[in-house]
Parts: C-alpha cells; sequence; structure tokens
C-alpha cells in the first residue's frame, strides 16, 4: 500500500500521516515499526530488484537456446512488472530518492539486473544466434520494458507474456517488412 | 538550472530556496517572477515536450521514404534529449507531479508526441515497408528512446545521432543472427 502512494503521488509528496492511514495504523504508530519513511523506499526498491535479478540469474545459469532464454527473460520480466505495478514503478522511478550508502547498494543491484540482460545477449551473441550484444542493444531492451511500467495495465486485454513475446519477436526479427526490400544488412543511411 | 535541480532531486524534494539560488534572485523573489514552483515545472514540462511534437510532426507531414522517417524522428529526439537532458528528464518523470487543468494539457501533449510516433509507424506499415502498426511497436520505440535520459551522457563517447542510427537499425532489422537459422517470420514459440 505504501508502494501504492510513492508509485502514485511520487516519494516526496507522500506523507507520514498519508502513510499510517496506509498500512492501518495511528498517528505517529508507523515510527515504531519501521525506522523511517525512507526504510519503506528502501524495501520496495530492494526487495522486488533482488526478485528480478534472482529470476533473472536462474535463467542465465540455465543451459537454454539463446533465444529462448531471451523470451523467458522478457515474459519473467514483464509478468514481475504486471504483478507487482506500484513497487516496480517505485523501483524504475525513485532510486534517486533513497540517499547515502543505501543509494550505493541500490545501484549496485541495479547494475546486477542490468547484467542479467547483458549476459543474455553475449551468450546469444558468442553462440552466433544474435548479431550484436552492444551496450545499447542492452539499454534499448532495457527501456522497452522498463517504460511499461507508464501504460501497462495488468488488468489489460493483452497478458504480460504476450506483451513480452511480441516485444522479444520484435527485437529479433525487426519492424521491417523484409519481402519489399533489399536483403542485405548493412548500414542503411539516406 | 530549476530543470537540473527538479531533474537531480525530483520535484517535490526542490524547496523554493534553493530554486532561487539558482536562478540568481534573493529570498522571496522567484514568487514575484513566477506564479509558483509548479509553474517552473510546467514550463519545463510544456516547452520541451512541444519542441518535440513540433519536429515531429513536421516528419510526419513531409513526403519521406517511411525508413527514413523513422530515422530523422529517432534522431531527432535523442539528440533532443542529449541537448536538453535536464528538461527531458523532468518531462519524463515529473508528470504526475503536474495538478489540475494543466496535469489534463500536459497528458494531451504526450498524447500528440506519441501521435506523432503511431503515424510514422502506420505509414510505414501501409506503404508496406513494416510488418506492424501494433501500439506495442510504438510503446517499444518509445521505451529504447525515452529510457535513454537515464543513462545517456551527453558528453559520452558516441553522438547521440549514431545512438539514435543504433536503435533505428537495431529496431528495423532485428537483432537475431538470420545467417544462423530458418528465414521464417513466424512466431517462434518455444
Amino acid at each position: 500500500m505504501a508502494a501504492g502512494l510513492f508509485a502514485d503521488k511520487g516519494y516526496h509528496a507522500t506523507g507520514i500521516a498519508e502513510l499510517e492511514r496506509a498500512v492501518g495504523l495511528g498517528r505517529g504508530a508507523l515510527y515504531h515499526h519501521i525506522a523511517s519513511k525512507e526504510d519503506l523506499l528502501w524495501d520496495i526498491n530492494s526487495r522486488y530488484l533482488i526478485e528480478l535479478i534472482d529470476g533473472g540469474e536462474e535463467l542465465v545459469a540455465m543451459d537454454l537456446d539463446p533465444v529462448e532464454r531471451l523470451h523467458r527473460l522478457s515474459r519473467r520480466v514483464m509478468s514481475s512488472i504486471a504483478s507487482h505495478l506500484p513497487e516496480l514503478t517505485v523501483c524504475f522511478r525513485e532510486t534517486r530518492s533513497v540517499t547515502g550508502e543505501r543509494r550505493q547498494s541500490l545501484l549496485a543491484l541495479h547494475q546486477r539486473y542490468e547484467d542479467v540482460w547483458v549476459a543474455t545477449l553475449l551468450a546469444g551473441y558468442e553462440a552466433g544466434r544474435f548479431q550484436t550484444a552492444d551496450t545499447l542493444a542492452v539499454k534499448a531492451l532495457l527501456g522497452m520494458h522498463h517504460y511499461s511500467y507508464l501504460w501497462l495495465r495488468p488488468d489489460g486485454p493483452r497478458l504480460p507474456e504476450d506483451i513480452a513475446d511480441f516485444f522479444t519477436e520484435l527485437i529479433l526479427n525487426g519492424l521491417a517488412n523484409r519481402e519489399s526490400q533489399p536483403r542485405g544488412r548493412g548500414r542503411r543511411r539516406q
């Protein structure tokens, strides 16, 4: 519930009194249960990121076809976002609101999560299945998936797994209709 | 400078006194020059979004090859983000901090901007150059580009236009190495 307030109003715009109402505690009681509002923020940020990392590192360790691994990673991320939309919104948007040493820990978690995508692309590239493992391709994939916190409706007509499959097919096969143009894969600058 | 503070600390975490220091005004003076802190937020949000819309609608109106239009749109967006990183960070992150009627106006601007991408994909699809104009393809493109506010370094080794070209080629031609697998473009679920 705290995640819902942080996601909806933003961390800094959310008052302690509102948080207390949201978690069903009396005035002043929240400070007895959690050390501070920022502890709540840290808990939300780290917990769901760790869940994404654990799921992703499991996939990286499995002996999977690189295309299949990409499909599964995409599905895990999209279904996490759909199942925990307020929490992941906080994760993707409020990193800078965490201060001090915990900010560093959080940035390290973000890096470990990104490394899952790096490893997934690299394995596919080394196996000759992907054309590149360029950092920009990683950033492109991260952006495609994470931006969904802004538009995804968990009760929308398309299942998160179907959205993931659409994204994976799009990034694998490309938007261009190859029947209408030469098949060359070189850079076509006009 | 206000944009830098909002981008760095977040809108709600930025105090009036800091804003006054940043814009070089004495205590209390900011309120004489701008009606409120939220006016500043609105100005930043709307101004750069309108710039993106104007540039995009110009491209949509031009008689261009759809692939070329996509390249140019991508370059405009990436170079805008690189040139106005704090402002676009505020644009992409602080929409919900704008309240009341202006929130509605801002959402309408975001929609007009998204419509530029929709029109770009649709024209390519109708011309037989793109395989789809699905909303999800639009969301994928928006995500790839906008997420860059989190990692783009305007003084980094790759020019924003080169990053744009990488993204456009990737989305057009796909990540899959087609030499190592069948050429069929059907859905390959494993």
